[in-house]
């Protein structure tokens, strides 16, 4: 089971401009076969399937414990598409309020969301499950991991570089450094379990995150070197998979002390009354909220 | 961003006889349209995408708080799967081998999965997106939740009916009573929301959950009545929405004091070499983990 | 627009034993490529899409009004599946109540329906919009619509030599002699456009409705040879175009005098109270119909 | 069964300035999870599988009525798609004559149909039998429909606002006025069965549709208040159901006279030979229609 | 089995102004529903599921033959993306490279292919499996071959009129010369089989080849008339069924003696560094394979 | 382009016992996402979509060769699943011929099929163009081949133990022992291109084919060890990616002088009448058949 946090594992910056066309690009981030529900559901379906647990612990805790942390990265994505999104339509629900967004490229993100992310890729694709192997196959399993981290590190440089939204860019530069944690655990899983030596397929593709510049505060803060437990009390042999040194830089793989980054809050993003989210008259659910605050005395 | 951990919410019994067919039907709960993956997902994307939170706190809290406990249902659904499977291979990988599940419903489970749970419905189908409803219109919102309980709870029962092995009773017997939780929030959400009074619609289809041994266990124990939070500091005004008498007995609903319930941790699935899982081998992994660990100080 | 007469086109039997595994393949005709949606759906979108009408009068009203027959046709094959799964399940609600379907082929059809037809192929794939070929292009699509119904007329060949259920055979005696007259009225609207001779081309299947015993109370009826107009007021110049001898027997094609063939009254199939339909307690719904009857005064 | 009337329930206006983008949204209202394929397909079903019909007559009468109805709105929204597509492609098939539809949103909608409507949503997925739910426990299958209902209103009110074209604002305004009544039907047999008072739940969304000009003539002409029968003698029970007062202006509900709205005839949609429709040379059409109606006396 | 030869079967320009728009339509003809992966897999599997081979030599042969056509068609088409979309990336992975494609229809040509072909319609939706028909009855087969054709040409035509670039215009010249061919040789072994007269049917949709200036180089050397047999030594018996006169031209079909065309060697287009095709250092992939051959001695 | 040599690449048993279940788990060899559909369509696109392949020559020509054998599995494949339904249905269309097979799992191998293969896995659903990954991005798709050609192997061996029939076991014998050399293909190619040491990965999944007795005599003759290049004149570089010893025996690797394997003549199955294939009447086809080739001088 889960406890969930209120906030967001990064920051991702306050609405601006919106930018439909953008933002229905980073879809592919979300609902993609290589976005964030593929990794999330790839790794939470291995580690529900996972069998003789105790005997293979460190494996065990490694995937689980990563499911955790891709939780936090669809909601990354989604944050970062309804930011893009605000503003794009008018204020108020009337004859023409949506017209501005006739062209955007995802109609259904103003038809059957709020201008707000659906669980799509950028063609309006729906995700599903056949995008989760989960073959319990140890070897097998890691192998496709590394392969999906490779691909979801792909798409995350083209989006970075097709979308120049500052909400775009400040997503992509967080992910693409916590993706490459990602992709060098598994390598080093594979390694521990079968010899393998893997560290020269190192970055692939093969752009460094060392020359983006989005990428760079989170690399200060040694985010492209530690795994978190995102458990209490679980997850502590992934300590004896995921160490040794980086491919990259050299510089030692660590399991982090904190069990999850401090994040930040996401900002409130304002109604949108014009795609009646949270409805056409955002004061009427205002103050039936405060009403009910009230009579149960918060 | 979540916290996981490495609990049931519920228990779940031993592997017993395998029953690939019970198996195959209740994959209906977990990648079904009104499956579990629909609730978590539905509950999530509706949180991620909820604009003017502090002006709706209560409701916000609500739907992102049963967000957090559907993550556990689908632990629990692939759980049950992953039991009831569990023997269905014979010992090791050889001729013949796989032979005795030539005939099962659900090939993929073996063929794609290690005699395991897959992201599919009862007849195969992958879960998709298309599945989620995140219109952000609020009171459109909780009228759909109110009817994908309705659903859940229908196809819970069938199940229930349907499948008499003890894993999917006790599943079933869980998941019925949880779910109606869900289902009651929800109508109580609309009626704070819009003054409409649907208790009259409970129990929905019309049989009580008081008339099933399997879920008299968790309406002992209070199951019936309250929602957990699911976080150490958030999601505290749901208490706002979440309160007045239970439709069907008349109890007070309530917020559980406790973050979440205790659970139990869960069985370890013996390896199934002969799915290779976690490989045709489970010795040689074994071995490696123990080396690991030790080489780590673990 | 349409008006809806609450009567069949042709007689189903009533419930005799339950054949789930038939149902399950009776499912193919109506939900497959080449079942009843996709005629009933392919000559309904090709009649709205029909530009330039009155100068192909003819024409459009050949196809507008087999489309209206063909709605008639998707009522048959659903009331053939649901009268087929009448009696599967046990009478009431309860603890393995539904055991007896365990091991059914179709399990959505007691899941997701109530002992009833779902709007899938025999597989339990979905019936989808990519089945309809609307091109406006009117040589193109006639040549289409003969080729889905000699697809159809295959598919009703198989099932009715693979199911025996005296329903499935009396529901393909009957569909065979009518799809027949459809694909008749395809290859004459060709061969008045284009004046190929395609009449050489039946049957196909080789297979003539003559030597199949289900089909001669209808062809006795004259059942293969006439169109309806199935319009009280249209569709009259489709008599231009269905003319000629029929291309296996030689007798002459015609337009029916009476609007729509007298067809029957359907069973009323009973409640299937294990399935929840109409409910798990029939008796309510019934006592609330006859109190709304009363207080309505009819 | 179901007679044909070649009639449109409400006027479409002519073809006017040709709109692709217009209408590649308007699909959404007829493909999409909650157009008017949806609609039409769930009640057709619903009523196909109805089990105890003399028991529960009313409400079986009024499912099967509304039915009826849905077949005319997919005619109208395909109706509405045709003519905002008619005049999009260049007169004559040759080089480039499609040159000025090479950046429509959906390319299908000339490549696969002939400037025509097809069985898609408005990112190009096509319609599917999942988009139906025919459980067949009238209280679960009532829930839906109004729920079902709801998202329809959602949709169209989007429409309404996203495309500003008047063949979309008359087809919109219509469908709001007429659905608004089936989504009052569905609450009202609720309300019947289960005695919950949904009432307060209108609007939803929050928008009376007596803000929006183009619902005012159907306001004026009651069509916010009356259900048709849609047949000659059957479905009279549905009176039974459907009655009191409307939730929003408190006038009464009630059942017409009339079987059926007397609509209007749809303006002939000229041929599009660039498209192929009827064909690239709509004259070769003409001639041979005149020449077989000669031929047969018409 | 299958020998490749490195060569396309007619000459596709080299890069010149890249067309995301024209690719993403261009799409249509390699995964749409009447594309070439339809083509050649319906051939495909009928040829690898034909029964009674010998008995039916000449069919076996016709089909077998042209599947082996079919796969330098979706070659051509492939080809013909990739040449298009050459250059619509910047030079170099960086901020921004990819910016211009921003507003791309096709935005997975770029995220999931390297500015390339996808196996996707001009909608992105993939190509699938449902889109083979392979019954094994040898005129229902037949027929819809001549149908599949039917609708290919129709969409090689609009694509032509559709899409001006000179890329897309060589290859729809070309394609439409040799579909005409195949569209001929099913309409011939129909006749052959039935002594049905299907030559009025031609052409269709009803323009003449010979009315497209790309179409006339290849009408001149004779590839509107002949059918190679793409085997050394297999495929002879297609002589049998494939003869008679062109129902357009009157000219007599023909088998060709050479076993395929000469064809030319393709354009080997560009590194494109910012979609990462080969790789976002080019370079780095020349060296190593400069290297390789020399130590391999090549 | 290719040209098409009618025969296997291995021997193929005749038709023995009859075996639907055995034949519809082995449609996921051929329709499932690890399945031979997979392998040639995504080997095949990589090589259409290949950029600089003068700078790659090696590389290019590994993966353009090693596609042209894919072909031949897919027909192996089919021919197997051909093989294992014939005779499962009687020898004469008429009431009750298919009786027998009312309760296979793939109904629409009788249905759509005639007694054949279909584009599916082994559930039943259709193999779609998302199963190719041709970013062009070399290093990322090697790394996808490989994992591809594991996650075949995984299958192959699974339904070597699930399905007993001769001609199954015959298939995956063979398939074993190519795709391993396929595996170590991609392995040794990227080793080549990044220095990474992959070789200890293997076996993956852990079982050595020298354990598989149906392996051997392919083992024998030393298919494990080559590639060949399948084309006259081309692909000649692949040598400098493929040499080096095999990762399990040390042997080493080396390119075929023959192109290609001599295979085998296909056995001709005989016609099923009572699924119309080639047609329910034979004879009337081989009569014509012989006629036509007796006209033609053949």
């Amino acid at each position: 089971m889960i406890m969930r946090l209120d906030r967001l594992q990064a920051e991702i910056p306050p609405p601006s401009d919106p930018d439909p066309n953008g933002a229905s690009i980073v879809q592919e981030l979300l609902g993609g076969k290589f976005g964030e529900m593929s990794t999330f559901m790839n790794y939470t379906f291995q580690s529900f399937n996972f069998r003789n647990r105790a005997g293979a612990q460190p494996f065990y805790d490694l995937v689980a414990s990563i499911a955790a942390e891709e939780f936090g990265h669809i909601e990354l994505v989604s944050t970062a598409i309804n930011t893009m999104l605000t503003g794009a339509a008018k204020a108020k629900p009337k004859k023409g309020a949506l017209k501005g967004v006739k062209d955007a490229p995802n109609t259904q993100q103003f038809l059957a969301g709020g201008a707000s992310a659906l669980v799509q890729d950028s063609m309006g694709k729906p995700w599903n499950g056949d995008y989760v192997n989960a073959t319990g196959d140890l070897i097998g399993d890691l192998t496709w991991n590394f392969f999906l981290e490779t691909g979801a590190r792909n798409n995350k440089l083209k989006v970075y570089e097709m979308v120049d939204h500052p909400v775009a860019r400040a997503l992509t530069g967080y992910l693409l450094v916590r993706g490459g944690v990602h992709q060098v655990a598994y390598a080093r899983a594979l390694e521990n379990l079968t010899g393998a030596d893997m560290m020269k397929l190192f970055p692939s593709p093969r752009i460094p995150t060392d020359k983006i510049p989005e990428c760079q505060p989170h690399i200060k803060r040694g985010e492209h070197l530690k795994l978190y437990r995102w458990s209490p009390d679980d997850f502590k042999q992934l300590a004896a998979v995921f160490n040794g040194p980086h491919p990259e830089t050299g510089e030692e793989l660590e399991v982090a002390e904190e069990l999850h980054p401090e994040g930040s809050v996401a900002h409130d993003l304002p109604a949108q009354p014009a795609v009646f989210s949270p409805g056409p008259e955002p004061g009427e659910v205002e103050e039936i909220s405060a009403r009910l605050r009230k009579e149960a005395g918060i």
